[in-house]
């Protein structure tokens, strides 16, 4: 039987640490394909390039398998991964691990995510993987028994149909365990930081804070983060409002 | 009473005819303030502005109200546009008339439907609207009842906590009507198309059509807008797959 056939993706680019920890640990587990962007494109959620041509270049000398930069974004990587690099459709596709965090609604503005709903909308089991810090230097090594056994088990056809994750790890902490749960509504504050140009015009600058606008319920990733826990949200590509469907054919 | 404060963007940019029709014919339901990319930005889905600054510049000389174009995404756009420019809270967010479907899978990568999950996720009121025509020239008459339509009805408060709309319009055909309905399972084929450099090397062209999945499903947007029906999609940002949560907690 064949191996099976790991596609690994991430929006931080394919130097960053975050993706070659990923990429060493599952290894094991089956053939390893990265196909990542050149540079780092965060907050990119699920862009593709339409109005310019994209360029695929193979860096070799990876002991973890095979690495293609693309110049786009994380979505035009699984695109071209499926349509033109990988040898056959791939068993898995993982995202990350990213630094910084995906969790509450920053899953929408996401990268990594971005390319797991590509995956998912493509019919195959993803994963996506964040570490909550954004420095180069963080330290993954007690992320690694989760995604070893979220891989294994994402591997065994643990998903339900068009259901992928979205991983979550506190950073700097013990790990104390794992909890499935769902997004917590947040928002963000203060978003803009106003500078002046030394011509004297304005420019803004994104910034700002995650708010958690329910921060009593005990079944959210912020909530289980907060308390050291890894959190796994299951998630959907497709977000039609089925439920509003009849009451609005009434209103409209 | 204070009028409704209407923002209006879009990811075609301000120079987009579409546009402009959508802010001519909701005039009189309000105060306008447009806010959108200086250039096309299509296929931007939810991306922001993380690591560049963002200028926002107001054109005059429009009788709608006032035009913001600001260098960025159409989610940087509505927070630019909530955070700096807006005088105070809008009533309703709408985006379009997009040049080009926004029907099936087509709303993940969609920026004009970024800014509608944008509005959506700051408790306003938010409508997506498209043309299924990329074409500058495409004739938008035949959308404008339905515009005055929706856009009233969701000003009077008909939608529900959370819920946007995405709503698409057949081009070059007569309406025959509306439905609300859910987004079809859909997928893209022959997505790239290669090309080889003058100096030998191989680059590659998102191109492709999409694939309706379920052609039989009479619930589905891509099915009625071929019947020439506008079809009204309600979506929410919110993507957890909540009945997934249970099942997953046993097996990972």
């Amino acid at each position: 039987m064949e191996k099976p056939l790991i596609l690994i993706t991430n929006d931080d680019g394919v130097a960053a640490p975050g993706i070659h920890f990923l990429a060493q640990w599952v290894r094991e587990m089956g053939e390893v394909y990265v196909v990542a962007p050149t540079s780092a494109r965060s907050g990119m959620s699920s862009a593709m390039t339409v109005n310019s041509p994209l360029r695929i270049v193979e860096r070799e000398g990876y002991e973890f398998g095979r690495l293609f930069a693309v110049d786009g974004t994380p979505v035009d990587c699984v695109k071209l991964a499926l349509h033109t690099i990988l040898p056959r459709r791939p068993d898995i596709l993982l995202s990350g691990i990213n630094h910084g965090s995906n969790a509450g609604n920053s899953v929408i503005y996401s990268g990594t995510m971005g390319a797991v709903f590509e995956g998912a909308m493509a019919g195959i089991p993803s994963v996506g993987y964040s570490l909550l810090s954004h420095s180069m230097n963080a330290d993954f090594n007690e992320c690694r028994r989760y995604i070893e056994r979220i891989t294994k088990a994402v591997i065994n056809k643990c998903l339900p149909a068009d259901v992928a994750l979205n991983v979550n790890f506190p950073a700097k902490v013990k790990i104390v365990g794992m909890k499935v749960c769902r997004a917590a509504r947040s928002h963000w504050t203060e978003e803009y930081q106003q500078f002046t140009d030394p011509h004297g015009k304005p420019f803004y600058w994104l910034t700002g804070e995650q708010i958690n606008e329910e921060p009593d319920a005990t079944d959210t990733d912020l909530y289980w983060l907060g308390k050291n826990y890894a959190s796994v949200v299951p998630v959907v590509a497709d977000q039609t409002a089925t439920n509003a469907i009849a009451s609005l054919a009434q209103l409209l």
